[in-house]
């Protein structure tokens, strides 16, 4: 499959994620025909209307039917069903894809579910917000955001190439590494964020949240997200998030020390540490136009 | 002293929450004259040359001559030297205030030195961001935030009313309680939070943060604060701040507990309590206007 050729892509799963690529994909292959599969009649009227596919059907086979790329962008949990029911009506040699924020799954169910003639590659397109719905879909979604795609040692080079063009047609940039090793970073830098969030939140009152200012805001804003999606990547990514958790657990007891013995040059070189590697972060993102407004 | 007859006031220390503080200020009291001190001759000219303050001076001395309220706009860590300085120009009467981040220790510094013929209460007004200095000042800063303030048991009623007239037509919202309880719950809406996204930041590598998304960036946006300033906040409030540490730790055992058990219902569980947590605090601070663009 090289991608001159593709003229046929299916989204399964019509969110925020599976409309924003659909008007993206339409920005930038405007021949491309996208079809979309919802289980939910008014998601299916909303896209349409909303130019985000082609055409929309009720079922995996119908819509999956003459593809040449298969996207799997409905929630993680739903995507070992969705293989079983796709497998039959798979074209041969069509290429399956998948947005999900976990790797090391989707690979395994893939190889459990997915026939021989067709190849599956994991995606991880790293873009989306706490928000849910195709009402929210945005071609600029993607714009200069990273994503992960995770082949296996048996993946076609050619396919890998595909992929690779297509996510960077969409606007993304792209980074390459193994299901494994994309779950035990994401774990880190993903994972373990949302753990914090609603940690927080958790631990927090009520009433003294309300007094709460900006900074308590954006560092809980992703405890907002999708509780059901967020179990299925928590769970589906458990034993390194629990690694990840671990290491914070470790820190914080440094931390809590340092303010028992009233050691205040320990404090100084963590919220200085902090602050410099988050700057220069910062630097890093903007000088590769990766943040808005840069 | 009454709000009605408030002419003349000193702002001590002019970066961003003083700086803002004068432009407020004239905004809402005109005729106020506003005198200002910063050791920093740089500062000094940029905040005449912006119409921060009337007046500048060097010394704290020259700066509350004459002024019937005196606010404490510098970092919490110069307080007591300043106070020290400031205590025989002070003019009988005149009330003492701070925009500190904690209220235990200013309150503790100005009774020890501070004269009996002024009165201190420890204000805060929980505006601000991980911006610094006069050049970010902006005359709505404090626009629909919340304004904690502190007295004592001996501050006169009069005082409190004055105070709390004076922040409300600031633009402020006030919330009343003593400085014990304040550093309390500060440690959990406010300390905790910045410790949370100093240890985020501090425990992830380089060049795996790369590949973060904007739920990152947000989680850690406050890591970006001033660490002198916060070394104080925090060692300032460490005890309090300490146990908030040791609840967030506790609870995030239990959610290694639960990823380790794939107990998914008790994860779920956790997920949707902050979810609704979050968005009900969202929904209050709309109805409040007290976010932006509400």
């Amino acid at each position: 499959m090289k991608l001159k050729d593709l003229d046929n892509i299916s989204i399964i799963g019509i969110g925020l994620l599976g409309g924003s690529l659909g008007l993206a994909i339409n920005r930038v292959f405007p021949r491309v025909r996208r079809s979309g599969y919802s289980h939910r009649r008014v998601t299916r009227d909303k896209a349409l209307q909303a130019g985000v596919i082609d055409a929309a059907y009720p079922t995996v086979t119908e819509a999956v039917k003459g593809a040449q790329l298969v996207v799997l962008a409905s929630p993680i949990g739903t995507f070992a069903k969705l293989m079983k029911e796709m497998a039959d009506a798979l074209e041969p040699g069509c290429v399956v894809t998948d947005v999900g924020s976990t790797k090391v799954l989707p690979v395994r169910w893939a190889k459990k579910y997915l026939p021989k003639k067709v190849e599956f590659i994991g995606s991880h397109p790293m873009a989306g917000s706490e928000q849910r719905g195709v009402d929210f879909a945005r071609a600029d979604l993607f714009d200069g955001a990273h994503c992960i795609i995770t082949p296996t040692s048996r993946a076609k080079k050619v396919t890998v190439e595909f992929l690779l063009e297509f996510w960077q047609a969409i606007g993304m940039r792209i980074s390459q590494t193994t299901p494994l090793q994309h779950d035990r970073i994401l774990a880190r830098i993903s994972h373990l964020p949302h753990v914090l969030a609603m940690t927080l939140v958790n631990c927090s009152d009520s009433e003294q949240m309300l007094l709460c200012g900006k900074g308590f805001l954006d560092t809980t804003r992703i405890a907002s997200g999708p509780p059901g999606l967020w179990r299925d990547i928590l769970m589906g990514n458990a034993a390194n998030t629990e690694a990840a958790i671990g290491r914070i657990i470790k820190e914080l007891e440094r931390v809590q020390k340092a303010l028992r013995d009233g050691n205040e040059k320990a404090i100084l070189k963590k919220l200085n540490g902090a602050q410099s590697k988050r700057n220069e972060l910062i630097e890093k993102k903007l000088m590769l136009r990766e943040l808005p407004g840069s």
